[in-house]
């Protein structure tokens, strides 16, 4: 990239990044330029952006390649301030989401079975190369700029503000509980911990019918999962007694939890056949016992959100459903008190900045 | 068990027991009993029972849980020589077979969908407690009982020697392949490990019509896998080089290994959505980094052995693709020698003993 983030493209763009001289993640103003709207480009104007726990260890660099300077954010929702000749499903003025993902090869296996999310040349929304070789930057920004193909349609009925973190939180929990088959009324479906895609999960798999246990270290939890979020059961994590009641009771388990943790009392809690699912991400590796994956022919999973056609079903659903995250809002200037917060998990259960009334473009 | 092994029943038997006198697990003459034979049990002469590496385990009490005395041997083929007054499927003078199982519950929700093998209350042809309390004792002897449902009808054109490890290794491999969809024509498939398992697995992936690779630490097994078996090609799982160049080429891979070793390359020989299917047990446990889980949707599972249904469709599958174990028959008091050289794997594939010509019932 020879040229700066401010000048590589002709638009003058506005948001808030974190730079090189900080890596303890501090955001600030930041000005930088998005590209003209090509043929097949829809540029909007974003509304609100959530907040996912991942912007958190990517502005830190917490993973390790993070490419300062760094403007945060895939959950964007916005609306339509102009698009491309070629442009065949949006227009200006239509209220649009862009998640995870921003671009990918669309001619591989797995982009012909949409599955974008699994194409080995996606680009991400932000902190990497686009094809053109610029860096892209997210959500945490007055503009944005995507092929229409990442571009999703908002529902009319589904909230611009809570329903933001389904875009990461939504297709990341809605997925896996489609694709385990853990999607059939009466199903047993388990959901370990209790954050910004747990919660998420609980809705999404009571909305289709399933019986909902909320595994969880955390008593006070209890009956917020219970009474808020409608969940059927929950369950102390490190009570060895209640778990050893819910022996081989669950189909499926959708585990969202990034800190190191045992999977071997969740492999406990499945039936045969059942299937542990991991859509958080520790560190360190799992230490799987083969025997408990042996007896019962159990399963242990991966899921990484999911390709742009699931992603339009799953806000479709959530507005059928009436499903939206719960958030807090914030203003753009919160953010790193946000971020604070969400260290000490203390937000039920998405921060979602609202870019569109308080970003300043100066 | 108040009363010993030699009289716990009404009927004199014969067989080689591992005894706790010497837990290096040196099998010797053993005079034990077998029950008579009721309503619905299939008696059988003892002719081949192959020797699975778990009856090695077993005998040295590598897994903790022997009960000695033990007569291992779930790999057993006989000739039925009487029947209960209410078997319904066998006759005296049918060539059937017995696996690992002997009994469950046969009222679970497992044993209604035809899997015993995953029933709670399974009782395993040795070294367990039956339902009357006393202990099964396995096929290195020279007679069997079991109830009918646990009896598999030999087809006729299946050899009975080389037939017999299909009752362990066969099923062992054949279910999770059906199971997890690895059945299809044109599948890549891998499989690790070249034992009494691995090679099985080799050639019922090919009677499936699938593509493939074995994977072995043994550059000495390549022109064996691919001339003798029909394998398809080779890895050397301890060349990065070669990993390296069958990245994300497999749909499946079928894992034979019981020695503790890393799964993190074979992971990256899966496709997206490509499962990685333990049916070895090494006895540490694996550690399986996330992302390399998340990253393609991959599934890590396990399988152990099949229920009855499918031991039987196994077995005719078999005899419809002539396939058989690659067997070293052996008198029975060669077993002792056997057990040290399948320690060192040296054995092409499977030790099968004759019990029928060579163990004597004094």
């Amino acid at each position: 990239m020879a040229k700066s983030a401010e000048t590589e493209h002709p638009v003058k763009a506005y948001g808030w990044a974190a730079t090189a001289s900080d890596t303890t993640g501090l955001l600030s103003p930041f000005k930088f330029s998005r590209r003209a709207t090509s043929d097949k480009d829809v540029r909007l104007k974003v509304l609100y952006c959530g907040i996912c726990h991942s912007d958190l260890h990517m502005i830190k660099n917490e993973w390790g390649f993070t490419n300062y300077p760094i403007i945060p954010g895939h959950e964007i929702v916005g609306e339509v301030t102009e698009i491309g000749s070629k442009v065949e499903n949006f227009k200006v003025g239509d209220k649009v989401g862009v998640g995870v993902l921003v671009g990918s090869c669309r001619s591989c296996a797995r982009c012909c079975d949409n599955l974008e999310n699994h194409c080995t040349k996606q680009v991400q929304t932000y902190n990497v190369p686009n094809f053109d070789g610029t860096k892209t930057y997210g959500g945490y920004s007055e503009s944005m700029v995507a092929d229409e193909h990442f571009v999703v349609r908002w529902p009319d009925n589904l909230p611009l503000d809570s329903g933001a973190p389904l875009l990461c939180a939504g297709i990341t929990t809605y997925s896996p509980l489609r694709h385990f088959g853990l999607d059939k009324p009466g199903t047993k479906v388990g959901v370990v911990g209790l954050g910004g895609l747990g919660h998420v999960a609980v809705k999404m798999a009571k909305a289709f019918g399933a019986h909902v246990t909320v595994i969880s270290t955390s008593e006070t939890k209890k009956q917020e999962a219970l009474e808020k979020l409608g969940a059927d059961s929950f369950l102390i994590s490190r009570d060895p007694e209640q778990l050893q009641g819910a022996v081989s009771s669950l189909d499926g388990i959708i585990d969202t939890v990034s800190a190191t943790h045992s999977v071997v009392p969740l492999l406990g809690l499945l039936k045969p056949d059942g299937k542990l699912v991991m859509v958080g991400a520790p560190e360190t590796p799992l230490e799987v016992p083969v025997f408990n994956l042996l007896r019962g022919r159990k399963i242990l999973g991966g899921s990484n959100i999911g390709g742009l056609k699931e992603t339009q079903e799953m806000l479709d659903f959530a507005a059928k459903h009436n499903i939206t995250a719960d958030v807090e809002v914030i203003p753009v200037d919160y953010v790193n008190t946000a971020m604070d917060r969400l260290v000490k998990s203390d937000v039920r259960y998405r921060f979602v900045i609202d870019v569109g009334n308080t970003l300043r473009t100066e």
